[in-house]
């Protein structure tokens, strides 16, 4: 394996990364100047790899558009990318569900980097645990997908729920949905780590992406073993 | 209203507290010695109170009964109790529900503190939502209490999934069963704290004594308005 | 008991909570767009049902006003109602006490939500407990309510005197007010939560809508007891 | 499928659960009396099925076994295990790696745990990043791996190294210990919460167990989509 | 001013101090081996000073004692004294209340540390808020003192009820006393720190010690102006 | 004593504090809408009552003197003053040290309400101990004062290091001045509750206003003993 | 040694720092007013001393300008400087790793301080570990410096395993560059604080100039020894 | 360089560690069976590499040499060594200061590891802030110190102090000395990281031997600038 990188100076971009790890290299736009990543995306673009951008702000996105480089963006996942070539394939599917309105853009970046990476996506939101009888309407359906990525604020109590109900593993993204006491998110991260539920892992608080990327990893086994 | 109070050097026995809360005094008995326990259970019992202490060690209690003081102790829930006279009689049933077998300590201390005060009990035990159907096979049999108490350490989300399937108000007891990032309790009572499920209160962890106390509160309204 | 919700897309409205849960669903505004909102809101008037939402911005609640919702909107609470056929009608009465002016909104909330569902409400603002005698001149007309909710910021310890001075079941609200090691109501949360004072449950800080949910579900005990 | 459970007083055994979520019923031991411990193991030997229990105390498991009761306990992992009838067999296998000898107790849970529900598990002990050539040296064999478990305490970053290097999904498991900042698990958690590296997702501190049970239900995907 | 000091090797013993900041050199006796604390105390008595100790166990005290030091221990406070020559004498006098009677130990540590530097102390035990009256059954008596040091753990809201009754100034001495939420003192200090009544000063969390010193140096300030 | 005080809806000003614990009335403004303020001062001003209020915004200040109360505001403290009749007079004197420029609010707040009580103020302002030669220079002056008040931020250790030097009582205010593990304020405040230094006491972050009432409570012995 | 400084009234500069401790007095622009800055740079300019200012804003920077003072300032890095005279010189050289692009501006921080300082500096940017090529593609290059400075947010493991790498020590910071559990840098720090590997010290989150002193006052230890 | 170690089944030995980082491997042997430590003392011996193990407890270290390995013991420190050829020697001196005779063990580890390593060490103990002339005796010899390690609980402003009077760079462990808000060495670590003074780096809380290792590496410097 070729473990090579490009060097744009402030950055060194690791090409070979899809080689070595499965995952084409991501960008987390976040803290990133405009200038860097118009650079970034400018790189891949003429090596020709696709590649997608997180948390990129409007105005990231207005600048990057207005230099010419034809990348979409998501105004409720603020999700960027820029596809090039023939789309990933992903044999399997993943199951996104969300506990309330306002978890929808941790879940939408979640959806959306799930889609780049090539899985088949099924969304099911607002099935938050208060409200059981909406949740149980839906759980057929859910146990239908290979994995299961529960995103959720406040008690974030779903991933136990759901982990109660379904085979499939369930990747739990706590929100920092909430106020007071949720402690921008620690509440939620708290109890999906301590769920008594089985088959439930966590990532970082609101880490849609970290999610769908391990989603993604795992159904990668299914086509290493077709 | 006289406020009255027995001084016992080391304490001052609040002898009015029943006529002016509703509730007669309690004693907390962790931190006191053999010695002091003695002497405030022997000034109720003169006085003719009723009295009911928690966490009462089996060291204490052994230590009380060999001086002759006829309490009653149960040793799972660490209660004792010296009931003088009439007991106390309220309207109203509550229904102690649990997560899992570790938590009935703590659900057993609110148990019996209730019955103590009066209340009608139904124990609920090993309800916890990881399996929903042992739940929901109990959910019209806990409808059917005025008050429930829901005992749960770990990620306490019994509180948030009951309180989405019953018309009574929920008593959330969080308990510090669990380890690692359950942080002794925390995990939980952030969890039952942060609940988007409406009409949950919470009182402190393993505090079991104190929901039992609130919710006969509560149904000494109805008393009151009988 | 026919458990149905209203798909409208990025929502499911629980339609049939309050034959459920005897409350009614309300609205968690924060963190919904102003165009979600209206949706939630239209949907409610058409299928008449009362609806009342918290934590509206004057932005949200003015986009409402001018889409020709005719809902009614208080600007410290920030509580916006919609109120559709008969009001709800609760036997008891609910004292509101709070130990200073800046707990007010969180006061005021609690005190507008519980007269929506009902309940007949007595304001006892600034009866904070560094100048007991303001407290204590009100005491025996706090004695009268059926429930006490407390709000309190900064040491939070207005629930602990008032809890030992009358009989009725305290729900403690505490507050963000404060600076440094409040901790943006840590301080009166924990000082809530480890209260010796009997017969308190406590909910998130600054949840003044869930102490007042939480206290007409008890008052609804005298409704069902009648 | 039919939910139902053994109801034996303190508990109720959730004998469906295998059917729902895949996974047998898995017993917690701590925090039961020994008295429980075997009453629920009688329970599941008397019903047929196989049973595994984790952190079973030394004492627990010689009172199991002196009453009867031929389970295997062992030792290090605290994991005692009741096998009836045919073994489990996955497809897929797993590598659980460590960074120190003091890990070694939680890595062998998660290992024998993992081999209980039947996967085929290589330990790659003591590859702790600060001497990168013996991780290095071990690399392409780890790479063979469907899924790797992590198993580090201190600052953690043994998960990041990994991640980084392979492209199997990793389950990263903090364990508790170390000394001084590290806050019992809670430097390791978070150092693994806040991976750069994709691909990673967490379990609660000294968690083998979890990391082993999320990992099978990967490698239950395989079989399923065989 | 001589700044000197008597170096024994493991210690360099602050003689002078009591010229310097008007308190004589103390000793914390946790963390120090008997032979350690037997040779301080010998260079005290050697040279003819006064010294007192705070947590010293009841071995430490029964090793001085055997080897012919006379001091006087107190088991319940944990206090040694040695007192050599004419006694401490300030003017003015102390109050020290507290909550419970688990606050016994800090309270007499602070109480006996007063007494020792010369100044009058009155004992107000048990006047927690929770039984008001109590409290104001008391408070002229304490309005008489010329400083209020108050002891209290769980909630800790004693000093601001009393620092809002009296003019003097007030010492808060948080406990470790309660469980759960108070996570060892920490609950009762946020109370004391954060408290809007006026003139309260704040502790170390059982520091009954440190309670007195300051009262000391303040009563210290009027034996200079007379 | 008349416990009295003045109703103006919102609040209830505390008339009669002065009688009770020495010390007038005070506004803490924050929170407080521009309205609410100018409605209090009026009602002080009306009573001939002086009055001091803390954390006043320019905006609020400006407010207040646009209609037409004549409050005196300092821009670096934040303090507002209305004084009216004879000015408060205190015996002794109250040094106010900081640990660099940055702390200067604090100290200021400190120093200009123990003015407005009547106390004699000498500041000692970047006398940080990083410097030491600073505080050693200047250290005769502070030992002059009957009380010595310290202000610092980041790591708060000059309140050791003065009470090391002085035999005043000194209290100790920690500031949120600092970046990145100073938690705003947090390591000042432990540094201060950790002193192995003697007789000092700490008030809550940036409180200013808090060490000055209580240095003041403290000077008021002088005169009650005179 | 003479212990003097230039007393500005706000400020007490410390001219003769360098005499004592080996390094130039620096500013810590942050929270200071702009005429502070101003004030406290013309002092030392007139006094013919170089002086580094960190934190400085461009607002401040540009008010300095104006006023004539002719200061270099860095944007990247808000490091701001005034050279007079000769330049200080160092033997030896540091180098300064960053884990990613947005730990540039504390990377830049610690280099152009250490530049200031005299040292020669190495920059091996965005050489984070999840790419592990990158890193040991510049690890020969890395073993040539005498110090090694790493910097690095969200996870922070880049410290422990460059120290497994070399035999220079490593001063570790890190910095706020994350979300969610890296809350604001602590996950880093105590990554760092934790580490397995040998000879790491640790700065303050975000404190690239601490670094760069430390690593500095090391270097001067090689001219001290010449 | 060639990257190898010694695998022992349960530990894979870095024996070229040595040549690779300049530090030879040490042992950590907290959390390590009796057997497991004495199996790696064993290997070491036999490949004839000298070997250092710290917090190694008076059990594991009676096993060792009833095994007949002949290493020594300190009991203070908890230092295990075996001594095999020719010592280790730097050029260059290491202060060791501490703040109070509790922080004994800690100081005791950072020298006697210091001293393996072959620098030359000064103690000077018990040189704590509260009694600075202690400190001020002493500092002229600390100032001969090519590198100062100071060691503090409780406030631990120890650090903090010594790098305002000294050129030399200085290395700051703080301890779990200490109780209440010190939370276990947590207030002292804040402290030191937040210090103004410059060149202070920071090590785990109690974690003498980092800082002993930290200050070798820099003493290696030397040896290699010669």
């Amino acid at each position: 394996m070729a473990d090579c990188f490009a060097d744009i100076g402030f950055a060194k971009l690791d090409i070979s990364r899809r080689e070595r790890t499965g995952m084409p290299e991501t960008i987390y736009c976040a803290g990133k100047t405009k200038e860097q990543l118009l650079g970034i995306l400018k790189t891949f673009r003429d090596r020709k790899c696709s590649v997608l951008g997180t948390r990129c702000s409007p105005e990231q996105a207005a600048f990057v558009k207005d230099a010419g480089v034809t990348a979409e963006y998501d105004e409720v996942s603020r999700v960027i990318t820029l596809a090039v070539g023939e789309r990933y394939k992903l044999n399997g599917r993943i199951a996104v569900c969300t506990g309330g309105t306002a978890d929808l853009p941790v879940a939408e970046e979640a959806a959306q980097v799930a889609e780049f990476f090539g899985a088949g996506v099924d969304r099911h939101f607002d099935v938050g645990i208060t409200g059981l009888h909406r949740l149980l309407a839906k759980i057929e359906e859910i146990r239908k997908a290979d994995i299961v990525i529960t995103v959720a604020g406040m008690e974030g109590a779903l991933a136990s729920v759901i982990a109660g109900l379904v085979a499939a593993p369930v990747i739990a993204v706590p929100t920092s949905v909430g106020y007071g006491a949720s402690f921008h998110g620690l509440s939620a991260l708290l109890t999906m780590l301590n769920s008594c539920a089985e088959g439930i892992s966590v990532v970082n608080i609101d880490n849609g992406f970290g999610a769908a990327v391990t989603a993604c990893k795992m159904l990668r086994m299914l086509n290493n073993h077709d």
